[in-house]
């Protein structure tokens, strides 16, 4: 398959990579690097990642900001970045890909644990995840060209925890390779209108 | 307690009101009617709501509005109908609220059963609705002076089957009181971060 990854270069992008690149050819796609440049918060800016982009089997997006901040000083401004980019970045992304990517392709969209486990500071993040788990499940009935849609939703990684551990106190970190296989679930699998949680 | 009840009007408002005003003071607040008008899309509404409110011990919402259509053919400005009104109008609710309600007080918002049961034309609800599960879970572990949120997510109504039934075909329509109770459950009982089902 030839597959495009946004947001490779995170670690949840490389844990995805590893695992796609084995079997297929991967596009990379991002804000500041990759083979494609693109603001998948921006839908002009999607469209064009698509015509430069050829022809796809499958749009893996590993990638998505969102606000993390105390709730009670959150403005609405905070909690609308992670539902501008990380929500309708990723919509973006399935609505500008429906007649672009093959038929039967795929859409694998990332969520995160934060809507199933929270965390403080992390309602932005729980908002956002969990409006993913709801588009995917209502637009997975809708899709055409018979392609599929779904979610994976990785609790914080091995490799992520001296960045991020001191936030998610308690959480059993997730490997790497682990993550990898939801996206090859996802992508290779027959599923529609999952959320693949890695936990 | 004293209550204010946004959306008071609708099939959903009036199953809590004919519940909870039983025993308490409900005050309602509306776009078009109410004791006060409010648009919860607009944080400076709903602050001058609080204003004229006074004190309240728990806010219900049973109102938001979200586009219905072909996920085919949803543009970006469509599906953040849902974004900007039914969640970031619920949202801001609780944001303005904090200190305008009593200490222990509670926040009851509304989703839906189309990120569980989705139907076709109902996918900026279904992500709608899944933001809100995600935004109560991440909000109820950070809220402040005691106070608890939760949201009811009620199947589509016997009252409303009359104009929605052809697009809900199959649901299993729920009461009325069986809608009102679950308010009723929020605004009384001790919960908190929880998703009430109607069905």
């Amino acid at each position: 398959m030839r597959i495009i990854l946004i947001g490779a270069y995170g670690d949840i992008g490389q844990a995805a990579l590893a695992e796609l690149s084995q079997r297929h050819e991967v596009v990379r796609a991002g804000r500041t690097r990759g083979d494609i440049l693109v603001d998948m918060a921006d839908i002009a800016s999607v469209q064009a990642m698509y015509d430069q982009a050829g022809t796809v089997d499958a749009v893996v997006c590993t990638a998505g900001e969102v606000h993390f901040g105390p709730l009670k000083d959150m403005t609405p401004d905070q909690m609308a970045l992670g539902l501008q980019n990380k929500l309708m970045g990723q919509i973006n992304l399935v609505m500008a890909g429906f007649d672009r990517i093959a038929p039967n392709g795929s859409f694998t969209l990332t969520s995160g644990v934060l809507d199933r486990d929270p965390i403080p500071l992390g309602t932005g993040a729980a908002t956002a995840n969990g409006a993913l788990a709801g588009f995917v499940k209502g637009a997975a009935i809708e899709m055409p060209h018979s392609q599929r849609i779904n979610v994976v939703s990785p609790g914080m990684l091995e490799v992520s925890a001296p960045r991020y551990g001191d936030w998610f106190r308690g959480h059993i970190p997730v490997s790497s390779a682990h993550v990898g296989l939801a996206y090859a679930k996802a992508v290779e699998g027959a599923g529609t209108g999952q959320v693949i949680i890695v936990a």
